[in-house]
């Protein structure tokens, strides 16, 4: 199958969008557990980005389970697919030249990993949404703790399936110690810090 | 599963997104036999839309066939996941403000009303690239025709399996009758007129 298809090199490069854009493209990958503010926290990022007119966009797990990764469950196998196609979205937004925020439990280190390798070094940000498991569980936003204390929802995530935390995450955020401002502030100050935004 | 999860409206929208980038979001279903010129078409459009500082990007099945639907094949049922996937990408780009132009062969009628489904009936542009097959066949620009005619290549489009023609494309463009510059130049046109894009 390989042999009969060619990769077409766009007329426009991403470095093209990035220029007209006035602003590089990368991925922020927030990983974490349920209920720990991925989602939030990348919805704030994305206005305060949005408001310096930087072109950004969230895909969260919600979302993208009721399109792409319709079909996909819950088993270990259907989820790491469902990172695989997200990460496989997630550079096409950025070859697009957007920053992607990407909200995703990605429990596993193996699967954030080959994510990674999708991208070239400085466009991949891992952003460890760390918050002790008790705190989200008093959290339970979705009451999906409770659903998986009961046994109603099999193989969650920090219950009774693993979270891997991330080994050498550029950003690490506890959002049991930061307000979501201060927290997305700081994810904000990185992104400058980097020269991938301006300011 | 259903149960489990909840769309998450994002703080920013659509139509936020659409008012920063000053056009309209949309995307460009560009349908036809191998080798009428789809891919090439789209990246004229693309540069143009460029060039007007519109925000659009190209999805091609070459370039997503490497990636997110790597491991899917010819058979018609990975096809049909093929487009589903690929509609599904669409939306999420139409979503983030973009102009999203998607060139595949997408030869069945059925696959391609379901991506229309995704879509609002002023986001979705079904643009039929009509070449007749000799020609397409003549060109031939990846000897795929000739592996197919040989039975190296099964169920070919237009050789070994069906394409059935669009019944009421927003577009028609008769690629062995107008230059890609003429035809990109109608697409733009037909944007405009829609008011989808300035000028």
């Amino acid at each position: 199958m390989a042999n009969n298809i060619t990769w077409h090199q766009s007329t426009i490069t991403k470095s093209d969008r990035q220029k007209l854009n006035n602003h590089q493209s990368a991925v922020l990958w927030f990983t974490g557990l349920s209920g720990s503010g991925k989602s939030t926290l990348a919805n704030v990022v994305d206005a305060k980005l949005h408001a310096q007119h930087i072109q950004s966009y969230v895909l969260d797990g919600d979302n993208i389970r009721h399109g792409l990764n319709k079909g996909l469950g819950f088993s270990e196998a259907d989820r790491k697919e469902n990172i695989r196609r997200i990460g496989e979205v997630a550079k096409l937004f950025v070859d697009s030249g957007q920053i992607i925020l990407a909200a995703f439990i990605s429990p596993f280190y193996e699967d954030r990993e080959s994510v990674r390798k999708l991208f070239q070094a400085d466009e991949f940000i891992e952003v460890f949404v760390k918050c002790p498991l008790e705190e989200c569980e008093k959290r339970d936003p979705k009451g999906l703790y409770k659903k998986a204390r009961s046994g109603e929802i099999p193989e969650f995530t920090g219950v009774s399936s693993p979270y891997e935390e991330p080994v050498n995450p550029e950003l690490v955020i506890e959002t049991n110690q930061l307000s979501i401002d201060e927290a997305a502030e700081k994810i904000i100050a990185f992104l400058k810090g980097k020269k991938l935004i301006g300011g």
